[in-house]
């Protein structure tokens, strides 16, 4: 089958030909890709700056979001069967440790992270486990859904880790409308009354954050902080929801941030640098946020179905993954690119 | 009376022969000082870490740790009488906007803070507000609770927050045990069934600990964020409390989190410089602190009422003010010191 | 001035005229009167329900849902002034005891409920404090807002309670779409992405729920129990809202509910009588709720501005207050009926 | 292999040779039972009150609290090996549910219950799953934990639940110093500092709570409500942990709470009956409790193992059976009574 590979860090990665998976352990499940989005992630480990992190063996298949229909299964599968539409959680976990006993699926003791740290769904089948599937309607395209299998619950789960700071009064800052951002504006609009404002570099994403109900735009162009500020009659807004997090954006995060409020780190790839006397004279949090649990997926597909969140996407044949890397690299794509093989 | 003044920064506090408060406002309370505790932000302070946030006009009366008799009460104050034994909540709140109505009383919009943004304890007499006066009972001694006021509540506040991070089974470290840590060791003990791990430079500091409950005391050389990942299985804390955050403790105070976990700055004086992508892949946590609400101190008193927390002092009389801070910042004090005029 | 007096329980009130409150305590505000709402608990203080808890001194005057106009502070009010608009916390506090101090308003150790335990609002002046007094928008009028004061908050608050129960894919109750359920309606639509699920007897309330947001509306005819059990897969409800609570729908309430799921008492005037079996085999809860916090009622006033709640009321003059009582009997109000002097 | 079981409600159980279990599940663990608790849940079964809820066939085996050591495992399990000590949580979960994956195990939608729905662990053997092992530190003996694994869970999962409203300064009431009471105590001086006022109708079990960390005993003679509302001040607590909740004490247990408070169940066999009204004017609650987590079970076990929580048990031979269920039943065990095959 056909798979999007990397080779070499900073290189561009290969379309190859390689075996196509199959489920030899109890709880396999092989998945034929209907949609694998297209992340910012893959940027950051085409740059390798994901490397010492996972320590994963070059080539391997890249691709963390991903949508499709069961063809294969293990012996001890019984929640999805060969024909089922499924979107996958991007970490398939043990169920066994600590973590799994909570429902706190992002810190298995045992996961893997498919097109992290092994071969992952930009290819025509993917190897994951029964624990990752949700079953989809019959009647929903996964190419239409794929990018809630990362984008979406990564977004949902912050927004819900949020809600309860977000009463009404309360201002929300949405830093970046892209892939996520605009995601998580259908979040905040279907689940508080709090009062989103979203600050990005680009008109385009700006536009398109009114119509999914950002209440203010401001375009970030150096004086963003201080509208903010005023917006805000100098107190800043409760949360800041930082989906870019790097080249400065991190900086104004927390500075956008009022007394007691959060400053949720979504979006990386710089420092954030901070006087600890700033973070205690005034009570403020830096939050981390890593994709989202099983259950997060879950609830978000009703809101999808209810038609509550919609992806704004552009598809491209498999064949094509190297230009949707290209174009989300250079700002164009408005929303989530996803390759359909 | 007699008032520790500070007329210059960077230089030695003075203590100056000034006019005594009165109570002009309805609900304005005098109090008597007995007891001031000497706290490291007097010495930031003094430094001029704290100038341009608070932007306090010099000379001014430092002293933000406070106990004593009530001596004249304003018409409208119902909740005090002249006679009464008090320890006061450090920050005078207005009672009536959003934060105060919440019980949130460190950010009440129109709070001062007596010792830091205006006249403060170290002194014969103090002006501060009904609201903050917490009634003792007639046989305890202001002196002997006063560091209470600030270190108390400051450490009893971080450790309610972390409460509910700190089931059985789960590894909490205190870097820092000195006047606030000894006595967050204390608040742990009582609330928690968490294994304590402290941290300190100082060999005696560790000593106390282990007195007061820790579980394990780790000499900070260097090694000892190995040596907590080490007693971690490699994991890290739930919890850290920082009760430093200066002088490379707040990164090392990060590097103790484990995945998930949380790590509360309560002490400052560097900057905490970490890369986004550490604090998303692992979903942590950097917690701001900020003194406590007023019913953090009430309960703080039940548990010293208890005899659950006890504190270590250093006594002083008010004309050496210099001497104890002077042995603060050169380590020589195991607990607080207190000013006793 | 006239005021509307319970005189004799059982018998219906009479409209008298009595002197004019004036403000002598240092908070006290003198409200005139631009809307007071009408109640069920009206009827049941008529019917002594309330006498044993209030042992209120009759007669005195009904009322306990005001909003209208400051003309008179005491010396030391600070937060309004003679001629603002406002609308009234139902409690004025104490601010100074232990609830006080956490925000939880109506568990003041020594607050008043006008128009329960002392003189109410059905009358052309009350007498309140700066502390129950939430400042309007010069623009809004008293009599479309006054019942938010009471009906408004009161279903605020038990939705707010509510919210963290009602992740996307729960099933939410709301028995009676009344004076206090149409707002519930509109209050889980704007904080909740619950399937809203109405019971009410009548089928022009149900009518209305509908145009409120309700996704379901189930006619309350003895057979809604096992409607409500077929539309959640046998489940049940996660969360019951039971703005009725007597003459039965307190038994429907408790079963309608599911596994792990609450049912929250908010109207009364029946025993509720469960097997002590059935609550532990199911861990289902059984929640109090009483009117809500002065910060509800500020959210509930965002909420309000923003067109996300609005009040369907039936206004009459002060001396047709018998008539909207008997309406209110009878089942012939929808929404609310509002008293306007 | 013998075995106790239920031929006919409401007449003695018998003591039977029946065939051993074996795994044949993938998932499937078969535990030689080294002790199996005697609970007054038993004595509830026997009476025919579960009857109705479990539909189980008689005869069955009976005994919900059980641990031992594994002798046989399927194909897929991985947890645990043959000859491993273990506890077993009471009921084996699917994995795969919404509330298996929110970490709430008595609320799986496929969960058994051995011992209340299928057979139990008054056995020489077992059948059980992988999911409900907790491994044993070598050096425990079955016998010595048996009866963590109800009464001690159920216990330590109210508590756990409670603790978040059981601050410094308030009073917990634990009515029923029993098998899951003497328990619930240690439970609750381990997680709080709250002031801990016993109920129970004999004095041995009030000395057994003494001796525990109970700060007040109070005898269950009628006046029981009194007392407890005299020392608090007329409050009452603001928890009660109602280990009993049949034959009044479900009434006392309501009317020892006070406003804003919470009556937990835990025990029950009565109804519990309460005007609304009640429920509504004091915004108290009434809270179900089942069982526990599996989470749960590992931090109470941490509990045991720090010697902070010690069971007080009489161990019978499994020939035995019957006299241990005449003992509870007629109060002759303080503690609790272990069945050792």
């Amino acid at each position: 089958m056909k798979a999007v590979r990397l080779h070499v860090y900073d290189n561009k990665p290969v379309i190859d030909d390689v075996p196509e998976p199959t489920a030899k352990g109890p709880l396999d499940v092989v998945v034929q890709i209907g949609g694998a989005g297209v992340c910012r992630t893959d940027l950051h480990i085409i740059e390798g700056q994901w490397a010492p992190k996972t320590g994963v063996t070059l080539p391997y298949t890249i691709g963390h979001e991903n949508a499709g229909w069961v063809r294969e299964v293990g012996p001890a599968v019984t929640n999805v069967a060969p024909g089922d539409a499924v979107i996958l959680h991007p970490t398939p976990t043990c169920g066994l440790c600590r973590a799994c006993r909570a429902g706190d699926d992002m810190h298995c003791e045992n996961n893997s992270f498919p097109g992290i740290d092994t071969d992952g769904g930009m290819a025509e089948y993917l190897l994951t486990s029964a624990r990752a599937c949700v079953k989809l309607d019959p009647s929903t395209r996964p190419e239409d859904v794929a990018a809630l299998a990362d984008a979406g619950i990564t977004a949902y789960h912050a927004v819900r880790k949020a809600v309860p700071l977000l009463y009404p009064g309360t201002v929300c800052v949405v830093a970046g409308a892209g892939g996520l951002g605009h995601i998580g504006i259908q979040c905040l609009t279907a689940l508080t009354a709090t009062t989103i404002v979203v600050v990005d570099k680009n008109p385009e994403a700006l536009a398109l954050a009114e119509q999914l109900g950002a209440h203010q735009t401001i375009v970030a162009d150096g004086k963003h902080v201080d509208a903010v500020t005023e917006l805000t009659n100098g107190n800043g807004a409760e949360v800041v929801l930082d989906f870019v997090a790097e080249q400065g954006a991190q900086q104004d995060g927390f500075a956008m941030t009022r007394r007691n409020g959060s400053h949720f780190i979504i979006g990386y790839g710089s420092n954030i640098d901070i006087p600890t006397i700033d973070i205690i004279s005034t009570e403020r949090n830096v939050i981390g946020n890593l994709v989202g649990t099983y259950n997060d997926l879950v609830e978000l597909m009703v809101l999808a179905q209810a038609g509550k969140v919609t992806l704004h996407t552009k598809t491209y044949p498999l064949d094509s993954a190297l230009d949707a890397l290209d174009d989300l690299d250079n700002g164009r794509i408005r929303g989530r690119g996803i390759l359909v093989p």
